[in-house]
C-alpha cells in the first residue's frame, strides 16, 4: 500500500555502505522516473548514475549534510550511501522545471523503499566542483538535485510539531532522528 | 507494485463526472502528502480541498487545458473533474519551493491513482482570479499548483518518441491519448 512506503521513505542520512547498489537497480529507478508526468511533456531531465567507490567519494565532498544539525559533518566511512544520482536538467531542450524535479526524486525514492533501500535528496550542493568532478557541462546541464542512496542505517520517527511549533528536526542521544510534521488541519485551509 | 502505479498514473483530462470524490477521501490525499520528505523540512505547503459542484466550475475556468491540443478547450460537462487540490505556499513560513510541490503532487496523483482515481497537475491558472474566487489572501499565499482530480474516463498510451524527436503528446481520431517518452538511453547520460 502507498501510505506504507509514504511514511518508510524517510530522508535517511546514515547507511550500511557495505551493502553496494548495482547500476543495474539505478537504471530500474530511472525507468520508474522516466515514466511520470513531465511539464508540458518536455521531459527535461537527464541523469548521472554513480555507484563506484571512488566516485562516491567525489560525490560525497559536493553535499551539505542536514543543515539543521550544526554539530553533525555527515556521515563516517562505512556509513556513507552506496550510489547517487545526480539529476540534471538539459536546458537544449527547455529552462529548469523544478516541479518535474520532485516529482523523479519522490518517484526515485518510493521506488528505492520499495526494494529495502532508502535516501535523501540533496539541494545543497558544489555545483561547480560536481560538474567539474564529473565533466559535466554546465553549459548545457544545469545541476538539480543529488539522491544520496544506500540501506538505511537510522531509526527515523515522524512527531508532532513541539509546543514552539519548530519544524526543526533534531536527534536524541541515541541517533534516532525526529522530524516533527505540521498535524492536518494546520495545512488545509 | 510501485511501477504498476506509476505506469497507471498517467494525466488525465477527461473523467466520469458523475463519480464524485468525498472530503474524506481527499484529506486521506493530504495525509499522504504530509508525511513527505519538505525542504529543510519547513512544510510551506497549504492545501484548499475543493469537491463542490459550484466550486469545482470556478476552479474549471481558472484552469488552461492541454496546451498542445490546441483545437481541445478542455472536458464537456459530463467528463470534467469532481474535486481539485489547490497547492497553496504559505510565505508567512518560507518563499517557494517548486521541488516540495512536485513531490507532494506525485504522492497525491499516485494515491489518487491507488483507489482507482486519477487526475492532472495544472500550472497554467488564473491565479488572481482564482484567489478572488476562493478568498485566497495572495499577500501570504501564492498559488503553486492544482490537482484536478476524477475518475479517468480516456485511454492514455505511452509511446516511444516518433522519429522527428518531437515529445508533444496527440491524440487519434478515437480520442486515444499518446504521450511520447524518452528512452533510457537518452535520459542516463
Amino acid at each position: 500500500m502507498l501510505k506504507e512506503l509514504v511514511l518508510k521513505n524517510r530522508s535517511y542520512r546514515r547507511f550500511c555502505e557495505e551493502v553496494k547498489i548495482n547500476r543495474d537497480t539505478l537504471v530500474e529507478l530511472i525507468d520508474l522516473a522516466r515514466n511520470t508526468a513531465s511539464s508540458v511533456n518536455f521531459q527535461v531531465l537527464k541523469y548521472k548514475l554513480v555507484n563506484d567507490e571512488n566516485e562516491n567519494k567525489k560525490v560525497f565532498n559536493n553535499l551539505a549534510w542536514a543543515g539543521l544539525l550544526k554539530e553533525w559533518k555527515g556521515p563516517e566511512e562505512g556509513e556513507r550511501p552506496s550510489a547517487y544520482i545526480i539529476i540534471l536538467c538539459d536546458t537544449s531542450i527547455s529552462s529548469s522545471k523544478p516541479i518535474d524535479v520532485g516529482i523523479v526524486a519522490q518517484t526515485i525514492l518510493l521506488g528505492a523503499t520499495e526494494i529495502g533501500l532508502g535516501g535523501c535528496m540533496f539541494g545543497s550542493i558544489k555545483r561547480e566542483q560536481l560538474a567539474a568532478d564529473f565533466d559535466i557541462d554546465l553549459n548545457r546541464y544545469s545541476i538539480e538535485l543529488v539522491i544520496a542512496l544506500g540501506k538505511p542505517k537510522e531509526n527515523v520517527k515522524l512527531v508532532d510539531l513541539p509546543e514552539n511549533g519548530s519544524t526543526a528536526y533534531y536527534r536524541d542521544e541515541n541517533c534516532v532522528h525526529y522530524v516533527p510534521k505540521r498535524l492536518l488541519d494546520d495545512i488545509i485551509i
